[in-house]
């Protein structure tokens, strides 16, 4: 994969546009990293020094959950903070990146004219190298171009999606009222991401007993008359209300300073009630996160899988990207077929034939 | 990744009781390449030329779709014919993987009680080397093993699951009338992969319209009165909606003997109504697939999947399975942090230095 000196030119004037903040400049800078076409990785290597500005916060949950919602909306709010977002949408039921309701469209349409707001959704197939790592490559992008956040709306069921999340600085988990089978499909995912909750839809029947379920599968609220309120059935982890010392570690957990419990805010997004306070759950999480040195750790993760992509991709590219290997390799397939060749044994003979390649 | 002759040893005797039809060997199997234990390349490769005699049928959809019950039903029907039948639940959802109803579980006891099935639920997270690879490694040592009808069961909603559903011969996607919001998630993607449609509860309200807006987006029934029924908001494809041509050049397909155009059908699974038509479908498909050279085109495919996969796992392993390489990464972290060494400078200086590790 080398680049040839046209498009190093390009790459160059383009970089001068985009130290300039001209949005056309952002605008090409994330499709060529989107897209990995020639020049992105030396554009990504020259963002790479202004990288850390940005808080990156993930919004996931079930479709239908209203994050494109809580998205714009909190969009909106840090804008009038003066604070400038990016937003990342991978949701296929986003209005940013699907077909949107009416509503939806007007306020998407309103944040979308504003120059602080930037706004890309990204196609969920067919990404290269992973839907995971595309998305944190934009938000490379929203973040060395200097945006104080980077809002990422994902679909949150599948496992891409949920490798996503972990993406961000901050994950918040949005469910509403009737996603309750969703809610069951993502318990053991959910729980390991969250990092905030919101209950939207809240001024929905059932909203209540759905905060209490997850703040009792939190392991809070436990031994009080809330326990009687809840249907053991519907979704309550029984693991954690049979086993008192359990809770009780979670709850010390959450009343000292070091660590950090989820929280479960109920929102009304549609009419902009508790985004202020999502904003104010996000800032205090954002603040354990520096406190506890949570935050470098996980950037230190992400730069490390940064460097393991990197490599990945190189091999990827030097073994797959070869048309004489995979002539050699469809050579190999009626042996394959027959079953007197195995995919293993072909590997090993494809790796010790090409080992030059790997490292060229 | 070197198999002490120990291990061997063991394979060797797991081998032979696993050609000898032992349960408990192929249970056995099933673990060691499920969680790629010690000799897990060695065993797959001895399964290797038996592979293909087993039909891999996909059975995917929104989380209450009733994917299991569809599963379940389609086992036993497998069985009075005389067939056996394993099962793969990658689906959180499922109660093969998750939470079961009672109606569920004791029906999922019935069938799990039959020598003739075989039941094996996946972890959805954390699975070595994804686990679209994972499954259909599972589902090769039960083709090795035998089987006459595989059926994967799993979620379809995010990237990997979809991934999953590719590995099959043939895909079926399971809808019901609620699941409008589901059905727009999933559209691109649906269309894309399923072979066969299902709406289950086919009983219920808006069950015929569901049906109807499929086919419709399928490119069929255009012109007639269906149009009027159908909101043109709800899930409808407008783009094929209004290019007949498009739509002809699809009734067309359907009609000639070369295509396949995906049926839509409609189950009870509860009371196992319109099973045997998804079977008989199912048949169809197989007849096709056979017939018009695409199933030895997509078992070519996933041969090469193969290939690919054993080689990057090796890649992998020998990389990041080297603790000199990983403390070596970790002593850039800093340079990285401060932005003076960028993921990619990173990548080509590890590539560089350990080329001989890669083709060892």
């Amino acid at each position: 994969m080398t680049t040839s000196s046209a498009p190093r030119e390009t790459h160059r004037t383009l970089l001068a546009d985009f130290e300039a903040r001209r949005p056309a400049a952002l605008a090409r800078a994330v499709s060529i990293v989107e897209n990995h076409r020639a020049g992105f990785e030396q554009l990504l290597g020259a963002l790479h020094p202004r990288l850390g500005r940005a808080r990156r916060i993930g919004i996931t949950g079930p479709p239908g959950a209203g994050k494109s919602t809580i998205t714009t909306t909190l969009a909106s709010l840090y804008r009038s903070a003066g604070l400038t977002a990016g937003i990342i949408a991978v949701d296929p039921t986003s209005p940013f990146t699907g077909g949107a309701l009416l509503g939806d469209r007007i306020r998407m349409e309103a944040v979308a004219l504003d120059e602080g707001i930037f706004i890309r959704s990204m196609a969920t197939r067919g990404s290269l190298g992973g839907l995971a790592a595309g998305t944190r490559e934009v938000a490379d992008v929203l973040d060395g171009y200097g945006f104080d956040r980077i809002l990422i709306e994902t679909v949150g069921v599948g496992q891409s999606e949920l490798d996503i999340a972990r993406t961000a600085d901050t994950t918040v988990v949005v469910l509403v009222p009737e996603s309750g089978d969703s809610v069951q499909a993502m318990k053991a995912g959910l729980m390991e991401i969250a990092d905030v909750f919101v209950v939207n839809k809240a001024d929905r029947p059932d909203a209540e007993r759905l905060r209490h379920e997850i703040e009792m599968t939190l392991g809070l609220r436990l031994g009080g008359s809330t326990m009687r309120n809840v249907p053991a059935h519907h979704g309550v982890d029984l693991k954690t209300l049979r086993n008192p010392a359990h809770a009780a570690r979670k709850q010390a957990q959450n009343d000292s300073a070091g660590t950090w419990t989820p929280p479960v805010l109920a929102t009304i997004a549609d009419r902009g009630e508790g985004i202020e306070a999502l904003a104010a759950a996000l800032d205090r999480h954002f603040d354990y996160l520096s406190r506890s040195g949570m935050l470098e750790a996980r950037r230190r993760e992400r730069l490390r899988e940064r460097v393991v992509e990197a490599v990945e991709r190189r091999m990827r590219q030097r073994l797959w990207g070869d048309a004489e290997i995979a002539a050699w390799v469809d050579a190999q397939l009626p042996a394959l077929e027959a079953g007197t060749l195995t995919p293993f044994a072909v590997a090993d003979t494809l790796l010790a034939r090409n080992a030059g390649r790997l490292t060229q």
